[in-house]
């Protein structure tokens, strides 16, 4: 936020921007809002100063957009979570903020497949939004109840985005236009960033609530319609609601699995994020899209990576830190 | 070039695009000439299968934006030059053809200065070309001597861009009024390809012209007018030519040193590379931009990497090919 005021932005903007740290979005190569605009953290890091496990200080990368002396230590540790070593400082990319006004849009859906739907077609079509986020209509209501808006809460689903820059009214027109066309049943355009705040709200909205059990799965966004029916699906078999918000444009969801907070609960909770996470990687996607791996989803490793590549990891790890004394049981 | 029929590109385009594979361009993490406008050949590739030293097989990535479940091995692997793996097959991102007809634009310029203060203006400005480069006269001359076009020669350099989308016109217009400020004596714009041609037609044209001892250093963008006047000095200091194109626009030179057809020419010509090579890493650039250290120029490596690079590269490697038997003696 220190740079706006030159003009810059640093592109990834996670949602939770109010709180979170450049260094924690390096260590964990975080996502964010923008992403489809502008790729993740890794994209963004040119280069890095590191302490490794014996206290070795390395510096990485370099000042230019182009760079391939050697291996990329620079990604190996963006995304590491503090497993190979510990990241000093960093130089990043920022990017000039756009010209013009911003236009944020919000359609409504009666049906979540149909929501599903728009987003394929919003993202292969010619007018690209700079953010397109996806809150189903129980996170939609929930925002509501914590932080009154007067925003109707949809049947459904509603797709909220951003677009920017000299033809950011013409952009958002053609994209609502496009929502229209696969069943949006409301459709608001503004002049600021109002409607974006109901998604950044959406996280302390849910916790407000009481018990969050979350996790943040990938698919590729053609397969996003196939995810929300799957999600359906599992809910019903599990006999739990699952409420979810998403950064659609990327195919990046962070469903939430509702319990009573007691340890059977959460432990039935997280079988059920087991059973998502599968669906994702059955679907061609990730267990974790931009918060990484942890302490908590380190048990699901097995559900994407194979035995090999769990190997090379951790070989990568045990030549960098032999004796485990970064993070241990973390990550990889 | 098979997926343009389905109005769909592969964003980095080499400038050897007639001649390069994907294959080569993921082993070399190579860049050209769009990556001011989307990166590079790393942010392009979403998964690889690679086949390990000891002959295991390895699924790397997935098919999504954002993944961050353990090390990130594809960026690892992309621009590893052979040296960790051999890649069998890639998931690359590919993109929409922009809409509506590019405009290419060619400014002439009477001193290199003036150039690259150009290229800093149009980076920082707010029209962004999708191509931004750069000839300096000699390089100019090369071409028109090989593949006449009937293009003027300029007194110092040319900047070559184009820009895309539906404001092609436009931004164009923005870009090439820079120009003028910073001191462009001639300006042109064509609705066609026509003006790229000649800068792809550099290398061959150079090639035909007999002995190219070149290299491709980075620096930061702000760094190019120094590195011009950096080159123009060294060229003086060990009085032989040395003649240049960039990719102006992420300050990638591809530097080019006259010499006879003769060992002790060749010799002398990689020292006065060793030279700019040194002058780039001074600016905070790279010894290589796209092109990777290889088996040519891996005595420089040092001049950019800290023994602590080294030692951590060298580990990994060791880590992934305990014998040795990929690529030995290059890249790292």
């Amino acid at each position: 936020r220190a740079v706006r005021e030159h003009g810059l932005f640093f592109p990834p903007d996670p949602a939770s921007v109010e709180i979170s740290t450049v260094g924690g979005n390096i260590a964990t190569n975080a996502g964010g809002l923008r992403c489809i605009a502008h790729g993740v953290t890794r994209d963004a890091v040119a280069a890095l100063e590191v302490v490794l496990a014996d206290g070795t200080v390395l510096d990485t990368g370099a000042r230019t957009r182009k760079n391939v002396a050697g291996l990329d230590l620079t990604s190996l540790f963006v995304g590491s979570e503090g497993t190979l070593g510990i990241i000093t400082s960093a130089t990043v990319r920022l990017k000039p903020v756009p010209p013009g006004t911003p236009r944020t849009f919000r359609a409504s859906f009666d049906d979540i497949q149909s929501a599903g739907e728009a987003v394929t077609a919003i993202v292969n079509g010619e007018a690209q939004p700079e953010v397109l986020e996806l809150m189903d209509a129980h996170s939609v209501q929930t925002v509501e109840e914590f932080y009154p808006s007067g925003l109707a809460v949809p049947k459904a689903a509603v797709l909220i985005g951003q677009t920017v820059g000299h033809a950011a009214e013409q952009i958002a027109h053609q994209i609502t236009q496009l929502c229209e066309q696969h069943g949006a049943v409301e459709v608001t355009v503004a002049q600021d960033d109002t409607l974006l705040e109901a998604r950044r709200l959406a996280n302390p909205a849910l916790t407000a609530r009481g018990l969050r059990v979350s996790c943040d799965v990938g698919v590729p966004v053609g397969e996003l319609a196939n995810m929300f029916r799957g999600i359906e699906a599992l809910a019903e078999q599990h006999g739990r609601a699952i409420t979810f918000v998403a950064h659609a444009g990327d195919g990046n969801l962070h469903p939430t699995v509702e319990a009573e907070d007691t340890p059977e609960e959460h432990e039935a909770a997280e079988r059920v994020l087991d059973d998502i996470g599968r669906l994702a990687v059955s679907l061609g996607g990730t267990l974790t899209g931009e918060h990484g791996i942890g302490a908590v989803k380190h048990h699901e490793l097995p559900i994407q990576l194979s035995q090999a590549v769990l190997d090379t990891q951790r070989s990568v790890k045990q030549a960098l830190d032999p004796h485990n004394i970064l993070t241990p049981g973390r990550a990889i």
